[in-house]
């Protein structure tokens, strides 16, 4: 393997062990175990589920992947904090969404060339890019994946 | 900035950024704060701070940066868990300990070429390396990154 895809690999790896893990935590949870509060009028388990789906989802478009899969849970799950809005979705429906949107992310991940991987995302304008190259597709994907390590972190608080 | 670079750079800034916010959320809190739980009967902000410091310690040699800082951290904060043995180091001096270690790191990181970010660590044989070329130093920071993030999402709910 070439330098550059040593890298790209690699990133891609450590994305897929985040979601990977926190897909596992929240897997065998049944709708009564989602509604449990990480933390004593913190936040439940399904709300985050649904923030985690909702903040992928918007990368689809963000790194020029494709259209949105779920608008709809963006005013519940990112718009406003957990119990301000009924549940759009059952358990077992968010958690295949969850799943649909990694998946399409992650085959994207792994067929970005390196030059890809640098390109801008589409959050930025081509001014602030210039000024600032790392701004790019790969920035966003570590920080999503740092994101997701952060709210497993508080998923795990639950079990 | 030439591509392999740019990837160097986008990982560092990674890095940095969530050092970063861990540190914001410590720094300052006094011993009192720190002894708060995330969560009843969890981890005290404190143990994070340690087992943190003690983690990344460890990567001074498993990168092949230079020898431990802190290794008497390791027993406290790696091997057990919170409050089964008294706090070595007082707050401040934990809080120094975190900085210089974080320091020691970062400035290593910001040297390393993209060849020296594919190179194993020392934590993996040779034998192992070779069939795996992405058990890299990479991976380890990558690695580290997400698990202070892991962190940070549950000492911020002590807030």
């Amino acid at each position: 393997m070439k330098t550059e895809e040593l890298f790209t690999t690699t990133v891609v790896n450590s994305w897929k062990l985040v979601i990977g893990r926190f897909s596992e935590g929240v897997a065998p949870l049944n709708d009564e175990q989602l509604q449990r509060q990480v933390a004593p009028s913190k936040n439940r388990l399904l709300y985050l589920l649904g923030h985690l789906t909702a903040v992928h989802d918007r990368m689809l478009p963000m790194l020029g992947i494709g259209e949105r899969l779920h608008p709809e849970l963006d005013e519940v799950y990112i718009a406003n904090p957990d119990r301000a809005l009924p549940d759009p979705l059952a358990a077992a429906a968010l958690k295949k969404a969850w799943t649909e949107v990694n998946s399409k992310l992650t085959a994207a991940f792994e067929g970005f060339t390196p030059g890809e991987w640098l390109q801008k995302h589409t959050a930025v304008s081509d001014e602030d890019f210039a000024k600032d190259p790392t701004r790019n597709r790969l920035a966003v994907v570590l920080s999503r994946t740092s994101h997701a390590a952060f709210h497993s972190g508080q998923a795990i608080l639950a079990r």
